[in-house]
């Protein structure tokens, strides 16, 4: 693990990113040695970092520290945390311009099985809510109790995602993932302005429907949008697409995700681009 | 610092209280020595950990690393962080049971201007709303990221706090005290089952009014009720009572905050407890 550039295994204990969980982080996956979608993540750092108020750190420096991470291993998840750094008086920060902290981490690939690429996974709903708050939302910040409470909800190993509403109702994404729904050509995602995260790998879905014919849609998800649909998928750096064959107790086709999407998103979601 | 009881001023860098948020926080005044309100903190503390499904330490131990961290010195502040430990897969905590991390840090006491006490403070309304999250509010976790962001909003010196509305216009709290507002006989203070910490000196001053022939509320407050108070005033563990004498364009008269109350707190509010 490298904090600030250097390889260690701890942080400083002052550390904002412990006391109040003021910062970032990317999840990307590592294929043949290089870290996927590198500049879509870049983007989205540069935008939290924006929003909170942090100093974005140089990218070609980071990168640089992701390749001496990853060293000779191939296949993983790197993980990046931008926190403000040290210090301050109670919440307010110490500076505007303070040197963040930055860890980059390599972790091995989660063991999912392999067939839920394929065959689609089993989803349930989360009794946990996504509070409202438009100031983070789309953001991928390290305030992520939420995600935690949500997670802890099932230990079921079948069950492979659980899906969040918002205390409108409104189905927002999954603990980890981004959720899409096909309903004719139109493929809708969830509208991100009061909560969730705006994944990667879910920019880069709508982008390859729009050229693959679909009709991308972002807006408010509701349960009824959710059973009539003609299929459902998740979405993270590391997944790709898993198709839902099962949520709750409503059932679908695997099969009905385009091929010609999941083949598009196989092949571009995961180079460095 | 102290981290699960040895010097230390690093952490481990794969602490769920980094990733995630994923723990909690107290903040006593350390007054001759002694820890502060220490049964009050070790009973929210406690609840936290119940509703967030971390194991509650042994509070003994937890009190001989507080003494220990004071060592000689007789004014200032405790901070105790208490994480969900390290490890899990992603948001899934490793096991029901795994040992969390404590850190028990002593700083110096925050200079505030001694008058803020007496002739009261100046205080402003923020920006940043607080997310209606009925799962975490109450509590004092270390996802603080609107505090962070509220508290950033000024920089002006004279300004001691900044009041939060949640997303319906309710006044909620300042980003690092509780709020009350006395209206003749009656001391009301926000409803706090959608957002906002449940302060111990909140819960302090609303027994010492009551105990005190004045009537303690806990409702919605809204704007108005602020603009046509007797009198507002402050509350946390370091500051006791801060009256307030101006907000926004509002002003108020601090010497309304009643004696009684302000001695009571301050006599029963600085002792171990």
């Amino acid at each position: 693990m490298l904090i600030n550039g250097s390889a260690s295994a701890t942080i400083s204990a002052l550390d904002r990113g412990l006391h109040y969980g003021d910062g970032l982080f990317e999840t990307l996956a590592v294929v043949a040695g290089e870290p996927c979608l590198w500049q879509r993540h870049m983007t989205r750092l540069e935008l939290g970092c924006r929003r909170l108020g942090i100093e974005f750190p140089d990218a070609n420096r980071l990168l640089e520290e992701v390749y001496l991470e990853i060293g000779e291993r191939s296949h993983g998840v790197v993980k990046i945390i931008l926190t403000r750094g040290s210090g301050g008086r109670g919440y307010r920060p110490a500076q505007k311009h303070q040197a963040p902290t930055r860890l980059v981490n390599f972790s091995a690939w989660p063991a999912y099985p392999e067939e839920w690429s394929i065959t689609g996974v089993q989803v349930r709903f989360c009794t946990t809510r996504l509070g409202c708050n438009p100031l983070l939302a789309g953001l991928k910040t390290l305030n992520r109790l939420e995600q935690v409470m949500a997670r802890a909800e099932w230990d079921d190993l079948e069950i492979a995602e659980g899906l969040l509403l918002d205390s409108e109702g409104r189905v927002v994404e999954g603990t980890m993932s981004n959720l899409f729904l096909l309903h004719g050509e139109r493929l809708t995602t969830s509208e991100l302005s009061r909560c969730g995260v705006a994944g990667v790998m879910r920019e880069l879905v709508l982008e390859q429907a729009d050229q693959l014919g679909l009709i991308p849609v972002i807006e408010n998800l509701l349960l009824h949008h959710l059973q009539t649909a003609d299929a459902l998928f998740l979405t993270n750096s590391l997944i790709g697409i898993w198709p839902v064959r099962k949520l709750g107790e409503w059932l679908y086709d695997a099969h009905r995700v385009p091929p010609r999407l999941v083949a598009a998103v196989k092949q571009s979601g995961f180079q460095f681009g």
